[in-house]
């Protein structure tokens, strides 16, 4: 609880999948709290809590935040408004409540549409986690970036024309978010010259992971939990 | 030990500064570690060490790589170079080695001169830790990228029209390794209209951190470890 009565927002990273990833702080908050709250597939189990699932009490009071599936793009935001009010009264009855989010909650996660809600009122405190994009560059045994390299990061549903302007500007790349949009971007990359340099990883870290070239993916079974890593001038995978 | 005999050799991220942002895995191999080597700047303490310090051993063999610090853009090879072969001799031995890496050892740390000379003859795991430029965004409270966002990574060192060009790009930026290129970056931001969007981090999640808008920064003490995160379209800092 803080000064003001309420209690504390935290914002907790998991990490990529493994739960060995999982920070010290972020073991010792989730296994502390009366209040854990997550998003979930609709009528799926949720990524984030499979892996915190360890160190969450059984006394717990869970708050489930479920995202239809459909809205890539756009994800739905009246469940992020319903999942905000509710941890809101939690907040203003004194309790801290701690939100379980997949890698890091400020990299391209869903954490954004709760703290946009929920910061102007309320105390938040972010711990960081291990990022999938590190977790990849880890999985394919090459370093991601060094020295004095430009890393650009472009989600997968972008544009093509903006795809490529930004892919023409060099540097090594992570396009996340892959999933539905592979073929297009395969050919971009070929395009590009760049489908040699181009590494894969779905789901890193977890048992059901893969790893390897682009050029070895198919394009008909890639999930949205995968990312390409595109090499500056090297290979894509030196091992 | 694996099949062939030798060692295997562990690249151990253990995050930006606090120590309890070191993952289970990092802290369960550390403490297991017989043989642990880090950089360290010629005489002075390790920061990684620093970090991992409650979880190294009394009896473990400690193997310190002094980097010179004048050399920030061409680290001293010389100093890899007996590293490696030290880390080589133990591994041969049948011993693993645990390398200790501030933030993530592929996410721009010394960790790929290692890797570059023993991956070849070695087995090598990454355990990839919490990286400074999501510690920063988490500790300037706001999130550094979500949805369809692009964002860029550029090393403060690069040259100034190379700087420009990539900033005209758009998207959302974190420059790292700011230092002594403050100024320069500074003119280069003022002059894109960027100054307002641009948050400053240095030494995240550290008792000594500073957090604060860009424009609030005294340039003439800003040390290696400080990062520059610019929003597209947002405010440096909403809280």
């Amino acid at each position: 609880m803080n000064k003001n009565g309420n209690g504390k927002l935290y914002g907790v990273g998991v990490g990529p999948g493994d739960p060995e990833l999982i920070s010290l702080k972020a073991a010792r908050l989730i296994s502390a709290a009366d209040i854990v709250a997550y998003p979930a597939p609709e009528g799926g189990e949720s990524f984030a809590r499979s892996i915190a699932k360890a160190h969450i009490s059984t006394a717990c009071v869970e708050i489930e935040m479920p995202v239809p599936m459909k809205t890539e793009r756009f994800p739905a935001q009246t469940v992020y408004d319903a999942g905000a009010k509710d941890i809101a009264e939690h907040l203003r009855a004194g309790r801290d409540v701690v939100v379980l989010c997949e890698g890091d909650p400020f990299f391209y996660g869903s954490f954004m549409y709760l703290h946009d809600r929920l910061h102007d009122e309320f105390e938040i405190e972010i711990v960081s986690g291990v990022s999938s994009l590190v977790a990849c560059a880890g999985r394919l045994a090459q370093p991601l970036a060094g020295r004095n390299d430009v890393l650009t990061i472009l989600p997968g549903p972008m544009e093509s024309d903006e795809l490529e302007r930004r892919l023409a500007m060099g540097g090594s790349f992570v396009i996340i978010k892959v999933g539905r949009h592979m073929p297009r971007i395969r050919a971009i990359l070929e395009k590009h010259g760049l489908l040699a340099n181009a590494g894969y990883v779905e789901r890193a870290t977890l048992p059901t992971e893969k790893v390897m070239r682009l050029a070895d993916v198919d394009d008909s079974c890639v999930p949205y939990f995968s990312m390409i890593l595109i090499y500056d001038g090297g290979e894509a995978w030196k091992k």
